[in-house]
């Protein structure tokens, strides 16, 4: 799934599933010249909701942008269709906010240096100087934004400036790469399926603090991590991907630690991509992931 | 991906990649009443090769069963497709061949039992009688085949009588559940595609015998099970499905070969399964697997 | 792990680490010809616990067996440990209890006629007849033991039944193997680390009904299963192993049982393995795996 | 298994299996003060060999270092034991061997920011310029080696300065870490279970150049990497660690390049973490694990 084409559209679409809806947008498609490269498609038998991901070439396609998009926002109000359309070459505008532990950022930092991430890294936001230098490595701008000693009003400040920077640096996607602080709910409100966290845990156990020490105390025998959108609920939001690894008993709560660092950032780094590449659509509290 | 309705046609296609294949072949399904439930397309950058699964309803579909074949075969000449359909409610009948170890063959007929199979298993055949009460358990015609001790005209004496029994029970299948003897040559190129064996190693790594061995020998770290179409070269064919665990030290040989077994019966029936439920597309000397 | 020489002991101990407890313990071994082929010792830093498990051939042993458990009594009041001891040459007796869905049930007695799995199932017990046929199969005494409605006093008269069974047939492991009825607390408080559930789902997540259908609604990327041992609170007690795969959007409610059921079947059959073969040591709520 | 107290000794042994060599070292240790936080022992019955890794503290020990290992070459003697004793503050140092690719470099080196490595990356030796920038960022020695055109004499040449570095920043192990330069028999001799390799395959399958082109070609269904140490034959030294992941239809030669890289880090950074914590014991062509 590294991304390649950049001369390519890719259309993710929902709605409640009717005949006809594959033949008259690949029909749309063929019509003027267009090849399709990807098509995954699946109507669910029991919600009715039909889910696909179409990606065809531009190359030798007749239509300009605008006027694919007008052409889509009659299908979709012909078939109720929900839906949007992404171009090869449009680079997702990402900032990653950080706290002090520095693997997850490392790991997307790295995805960006090999050039398969599917978007840009365009700043590293900290409450802490700590990974400065991890951000200036990879000539991607830090900036600290303090959130004092968690004060209401420290916190609106830093909000505040927040919403200036990813503003000013016109961000697409938040994600929070072991950033350990709360945001607000308007902040987080703004931003549907705008905003990507890694919770330590195989959600839906052990929702809030110490993930690995409630693991350790219940004797599971594997720990996880869940990338997942952030909602106004506490880890609750629809998730994008998960995964585990075993654990034994030799495994005390710095090793679960260790573990769980390696898990971590590889679940991060792979929603974080799935979602630069268009493979994520999220529907009601849940996501459809096309592979 | 269990199987469900049964009032679907699934239609498998490849060919070289070129535009307008999907437009053509789901406006067909459209135009006359058919709702496409399931479409799963790739085309190869690499290769220039297109590849796909669509699966439609017919329970509103206008066209009979010889008519949709009949207009698939003009599709297929003007776009040169190499195609098959076939219908939900048409189970292939499977002949199960083993020697005396049970774990496959309990796999099988318990999906069967369990009614997640996408076919029939018609009868179990045998050089050997162990598992002649298996059969019986399950209510599945058991047919005991002796090879002798692997003379030449005693080999070719039984493969006059498995041509005889595959024909008499309309087996469109034969999956080798640990099958101890081997296949003449001829008896695999009539069947291309249509015998399924499982291999108890990670392929290609220990092909031939005694792979256990092997990988004790080597030192590996996970041991593997392969389920692979036959070919005319041993270990050689398109390979389905492949699975793996990890191992220790203090596995032994009798360790690995119990590892191996529950690795070579989910391997195996998962296998059968996708083959069953027309999930795999074989292309060359691999498959294409629609998950 | 399979199970193999039958003239050995397997010690697991438990106690507050302290200074020359494996001393002490080979020592003892050596001192009487015994050859010790497998140890596993572990002193944890956090809660300061010593386990270990221990087994040695008795094949040039000079003690009697009672010999032995007095010398170890000896040994628990110098050092207050926790320990058991058992003889390879004597099976556990195994009761699976079953409802109506029989993979689990074929899964452990294949297991035993594959002879791998380290104890004796002695009986099947039942509230409904679906699976007598399996049993009979497998040359396994079936019993049914209906449980009415639900009422309590039906449900208190097949806890008499069930206790005068197991006590006649000497059972020292029960395993639920999908039992769909409750168990009273009292039948699980006479059997503390003897009884064996598996639950279809990765718990902590899902406790309680319906665990697939709180899993798709909840949208995770994996499901699980998992075999614990029965305590007062429901799907609480100790975990001895737990398994996951991956699922897709294309996964609906029969899908992730059909998945799961693979999952429950081999995570229930590792634990009960894992017990026979004495390689579990519980410790309050969680248990100390030795693989 | 992540690094902890340093005041421990850690021994490794391999034997011929015989009575009383567990209770012989446990009473030794005993004898002098010291405690077992962990012991890992497993007799063979296949090829009668004894293994065992035996960790205790040395907090209240009375022995000098240099008295341990003239008691333990004593017993060395009396039961012919191979053996090594390693101290807990005693970090091996580390060069690691790179050409341009990044990935195995950035793993090893988070895990040394971490503090979860378990010995020094003291250095980054490259026969190339392109990762300069890595090692200054961590702060580690970079030196170019260039080989030239791989004419021999550039070859001796660069063996030569190999050797002096090595030798005056006192190197104990030598990572090759996506190194494509190939060793001199000579070189690779006087390092035995010294020169660790990652190869992105999973071994034996695959061996030599273009593993990913060979995969796609068989069609696997996974793919893996090996981290094995280096002898004189090319990808057939003993293996340390090995993984997998699952790949489709839609992972062209690019995408397997990018799984790969994620496999080939996290092998290799575990095996090198293996090797440095001391729970890697070579015994001919294989190794034991200790876990």
């Amino acid at each position: 799934m590294t991304p390649r084409s950049t001369d390519t559209a890719t259309l993710l679409v929902s709605c409640r599933d009717r005949t006809g809806l594959v033949a008259a947008l690949s029909q749309f498609i063929a019509e003027h010249g267009g090849n399709i490269t990807d098509l995954d498609q699946h109507a669910e038998s029991d919600s009715g909701m039909f889910f696909m991901r179409l990606q065809w070439s531009l190359t030798t396609f007749t239509l300009s942008r605008s006027a694919i998009e007008e052409a889509l926002a009659g299908y979709a109000r012909r078939f109720e269709l929900t839906w949007s359309i992404t171009w090869g070459d449009h680079l997702q505008r990402v900032a990653v906010f950080v706290s002090t532990t520095p693997h997850c950022l490392y790991d997307l930092l790295l995805h960006q240096r090999l050039d398969d991430l599917g978007g840009v890294i365009a700043m590293v936001v900290s409450n802490h100087l700590d990974l400065a230098d991890v951000a200036a490595h990879f000539q991607v701008p830090f900036m600290q934004v303090p959130v004092g000693a968690g004060s209401a009003s420290a916190r609106a400040e830093a909000e505040v400036t927040h919403e200036r920077i990813l503003a000013d640096h016109q961000i697409d996607l938040v994600v929070l790469a072991r950033y350990m602080q709360i945001l607000s709910p308007e902040f987080v409100a703004r931003r549907p399926g705008g905003i990507i966290n890694i919770h330590h845990s195989f959600l839906p156990a052990f929702v809030g603090a110490k993930p690995y020490h409630q693991a350790r105390e219940r004797g599971v025998k594997l720990i996880g991590a869940t990338a997942h959108y952030v909602t106004a609920e506490l880890d609750q939001g629809p998730i994008i991907d998960q995964d585990v690894c075993r654990v034994t008993h030799r495994d005390e709560i710095t090793d679960l630690v260790g573990k769980g660092r390696d898990l971590e950032r590889r679940t991060l780094s792979r929603a974080v991509r799935l979602h630069l590449q268009r493979r994520v659509l999220v529907h009601g509290n849940r996501t459809i992931i096309f592979g």
